[in-house]
């Protein structure tokens, strides 16, 4: 699949566009007016630079407001016109692309639309440059992939045919069924834009808020089916205009970008049978190997004393050291911690990587490699397990862990060995890992939804905002198929100037089967977990009908409660903080499977009070 | 007017709210059930610091999900509204905020709605409280203020009344034709908030973009005459959720939000020529004296020696240096600047203070502390001009200056005089200042548009989007009645790591009768301006159909131009930037009153070309 971006997707300068786009693996660009009119290049220069990176022009972009006008506004369209065209041929772009009437249009009739088209076909001829029409969901009369199909058919004229654009398309909710009645030879053009679904005016939701597929909520895997089944066979290219995606370093925005394509062609090359029609060849990703379960925590920082008093609270025991590396194991049941002290001297103790249990460690990494992820390289001594390692955006490790039939990892034994006898007292009982939550910085959230969905196959649900004291947390759960693996990522909000303590914690949630039951045991170890309001639990009686004794109960052990529709219920109480973390107990009963979003504020307000 | 604020508008923990409210000057607040669930504090506590900080409770809320349901799910609701009106007993709470059905209404019916809520009000009135019914504007079957008070009409309780909210009415597009039916005794409460016009879902609309009134496009002083003409005396009370608000410093945010409603009252007491029916006694402010003309700029900073040579080259004269103060004016014709370098040795030169010559700097002044803004004092020795100062919310100075009848305003003669020969060679012809464009903080500026608008008399016009090489600057012109004052306000997007040069400049631009023929005498005079590329020209020919010998001129001298709807044409240029401040010149013809927002884009990337 040939790929190619629009320059207005990223940030920065024409030339650093053009770079981000060539480093991320793009084959060509469009270029957006706007970016080749503020450059000091001239469009020889463009061409060349553009060539000498080894990208193809494939568009330039947009000439708008041109058909369904009166005869003397065309002769004035017709002169911009080939000044354009001119431009285009000069830049070697293959392909103008012509936006349909918003401002201008007076005449609603396709016949005018054509006729007119027909006319800027003949100069685009001249030049050795192709037409692609495109319906604006917002353009004056024509404003749907139909529509615009039936001028470019009626204008019947080579050098004119069709643009398609996902976000047009199903902004206004069209359905696919009449793609089936263009031929692929009269798509010149194919535009694709992710959008997270919303009420607004397509306009405003096209200038703002459209993503790269894969991080917002268009069926695109059936667009790219219904595309290729018509024969198209030319670039599919990212037209994404987004206000994160304009501040954020062009050329890691730029290889999310190209990412999101290799995931799209990836999922359409697998959900279609068979495209006879299509002769565009997919190449289809290692597929992702199948995740079994956490594996290990690693938490890095400087508040060792106090991490390890928390964690001998709760009943972790240090299981060894590593017999090369400066990081000590600590377990609780299968629960498996890393920590390390020596990295980040200066740094608070933060979650710093994420093992998970894979079918195939080797397929998972290979399947990065080609989403053209970082891998990272640790150090392995002879005869130690080697780690498959990649690295997310917000800088978290990511590691592939090889199934272990046992309760214990290989790698796991290559720390030495605590006496057995330290085992004996698990606080907890069974313990399993629920959830991790992780803070993420509001520049790369989409493209860790995306990285997420695409490396480890976690999909994500309804993202929910939390009302903190300095602000909306937007905070989005991902699963994986089987829900053995939950990941939260939430984003801060930035504030002027907020204590440092309420930055943002990660935290690592545990699973009882008895929350009251283990919390009382902790608490007989001297173990007190976060107060909370006792105004929380009047309004718990008064929601759900609880009895006094019930809420008396909760509110004694500082347990959180929700249910939800299905009767379902969920039982959560946290530590302390500690440097950048904390811990969370949960306990799941009637398939509840949320994460208790409804108590986030009640906590973070109660975190603020007693930041440690 | 009573002022009152709902705590939700603000960040902070409940008792930041509470302590904010006051310190801003509301009478009363709305408890918001979340900040209530999230104290630590009992009911009894927040009541009694309220009394202690002199606020009334005015409102607990919300309740939701009431009524329109099944007969089991009533009973439910009634024992849930049981505990929440006893909260509201203990609170002190005068009203109980009940929300029109969204999410378990099955029964469109008003009767049933009316019985149901008739049971409500039988609770309510035996713990001494209100019950306020609202339409949501997102409500099951009741969204319409109308359809509330056919619902509340048809209650007949006398506990049970009416919530108007000027969100709900305006996002619906209702008319207030029907306010004149409900009597203002069966009104309990009012909320107001304003918001941006928006074609977006109410929910979201309301959940993220509400703004203080005055900050918006909604018609508030027609809501509050309409209000106020059924004889509702009760509390104006601002109820905004906004995502930014949440996430600024309380104290300055509310208020922001108790300016708004100073201002709004002032607005509404000057549009109501006669509200006879109204109990309520509207204050107005002392009115804005009517503004000039630009009195002076000052502009602080350590590139003095850089500065100097750039001012004159643009044909500044050093006018003298002041008696008593350690700063320097500055003037071209009748633009006058201050310069000074005394009091931010470490930072570079940009705009600290704006004077505006006023017809009343005592009145302007005095309206100023009636909107509790900060009045500055600057030190006066005998005999000085007295200077009306207050501070802008991102710490621009701005002064009141008195009315001059010459050419000179009396606190020039402050300035040791400097032989008058120095002043032949003005390079610029005549020149008046156009405008004054300010970079803003994007924690405050919405909070700018209020305060300009209601210190100064300044009205927003369109805000439009600036693309830069690091994202979106949202760019918001204010222009006084007459337009002899234009403000701009540049929101500056936050990138990840912007070069230093490029965080946003503030400029001053200077309007000249010729301006090729101001540039080619500056450039005569070795002065260059900013270099725009060849490719916006080539644009400029195939946009207006210029001639090639204008684009020509144009291109030579580096000046960009645009072209209104309606003939009024437009020159600009620029010098190079020192420190964070440059100048633009401009040359309006034909009526042109905008700013070249079309060629922002252009200039800002010039700029990153040619930082300095």
């Amino acid at each position: 699949m040939r790929t190619s971006i629009a320059t207005v997707s990223i940030g920065g300068t024409l030339e650093a566009k053009l770079e981000a786009a060539r480093s991320a693996g793009f084959d060509g660009i469009e270029i957006f007016e706007n970016d080749l009119i503020s450059s000091f290049a001239t469009p020889r220069q463009i061409r060349s630079w553009a060539e000498r990176l080894g990208l193809r022009i494939d568009l330039y972009q947009p000439f708008r407001d041109f058909e369904g006008v009166p005869a003397e506004q065309l002769s004035a369209n017709l002169r911009r016109a080939e000044a354009k065209l001119d431009l285009a041929a000069e830049l070697g772009a293959a392909t103008m692309l012509v936006c349909s009437n918003v401002a201008t249009a007076t005449i609603d009739d396709d016949r005018t639309a054509a006729d007119q088209l027909r006319r800027l076909g003949d100069l685009a001829a001249e030049r050795g440059v192709r037409i692609a029409y495109e319906a604006l969901a917002w353009g004056r009369f024509v404003n749907t992939y139909r529509r615009s199909w039936q001028v470019v058919e009626r204008t019947d004229h080579p050098s004119v045919g069709l643009c398609l654009d996902s976000f047009h398309i199903f902004s206004r909710s069209s359905t696919l069924a009449e793609m089936g009645e263009i031929p692929g030879a009269k798509i010149f053009f194919c535009q694709i834009a992710d959008a997270p679904l919303m009420d607004l005016d397509p306009l405003s939701w096209s200038r703002h808020y459209r993503l790269f597929p894969g991080q917002g909520g268009f069926p695109l895997p059936e667009f790219m089916s219904a595309v290729l089944s018509t024969g198209y066979d030319g670039p599919i290219s990212i037209e994404v205009f987004n206000d994160v995606f304009r501040q954020t370093d062009p050329i890691r925005t730029a290889r999310d970008a190209h990412r999101s394509l290799r995931y799209l062609e990836d999922l359409t090359a697998r959900a279609t049978i068979s495209t006879p029609a299509s002769p565009m060849p997919l190449e289809r990703l290692p597929p992702a190997s199948t995740i079994r379960t956490h594996d290990f925590v690693e938490i890095h920082g400087t508040v060792a004393g106090e991490l390890s008093n928390l964690l001998t609270g709760l009943g972790f025991r240090p299981h060894g050291t590593h017999r090369s590396k400066p990081v000590a194991l600590w377990t609780l049941g299968e629960v498996r911690l890393v920590l390390d002290d020596t990295r980040s001297p200066g740094s608070n103790a933060k979650v710093t990587a994420l093992g998970f249990e894979v079918d195939d460690p080797v397929a998972s990494a290979a399947r990065a490699d080609q989403l053209n992820i970082t891998r990272l390289s640790r150090e392995t001594a002879a005869g130690e397990q080697v780690l498959y390692g990649i690295a997310a955006p917000d800088g978290t490790e990511v590691y592939f862990c090889a199934p272990h039939p046992g309760s214990e990892p290989a790698w796991a034994r290559e720390f030495s060995k605590v006496d057995a006898a330290e085992h004996e007292a698990v606080l907890l009982g069974s313990v399993t890992l629920d959830h991790v939550a992780l803070t993420e910085p509001w520049y790369s959230f989409d493209e860790a939804i995306l990285y997420y969905r695409a490396t480890l196959g976690l999909e994500p649900e309804q993202s929910v905002d939390v009302a903190d004291a300095y602000g909306l947390v937007r905070s989005q759960a991902l699963r994986s198929a089987d829900g053995a693996i939950a990941l939260v990522l939430n984003v801060q909000p930035l504030s002027e100037s907020p204590p440092v303590h309420h930055r943002g914690a990660d935290h690592i949630a545990l699973r009882v089967s008895d929350l009251p039951a283990t919390v009382r045991r902790l608490r007989r170890a001297g173990m007190r977990m976060l107060e909370i309001p006792a105004n929380y639990y009047a309004d718990l009686r008064a929601r759900y009908g609880l009895t006094d004794e019930v809420v008396a109960q909760l509110q004694d052990l500082d347990l959180l409660f929700d249910r939800d529709d299905r009767g379902g219920e969920f039982l959560q109480c946290y530590t302390r903080t500690v440097g950048s973390v904390f811990f969370e107990l949960v306990q799941r009963t009637g398939g509840y499977d949320g994460f208790g979003a409804a108590n986030s504020s009640v906590r973070r307000v109660a975190q603020m009070r007693s930041p440690t």
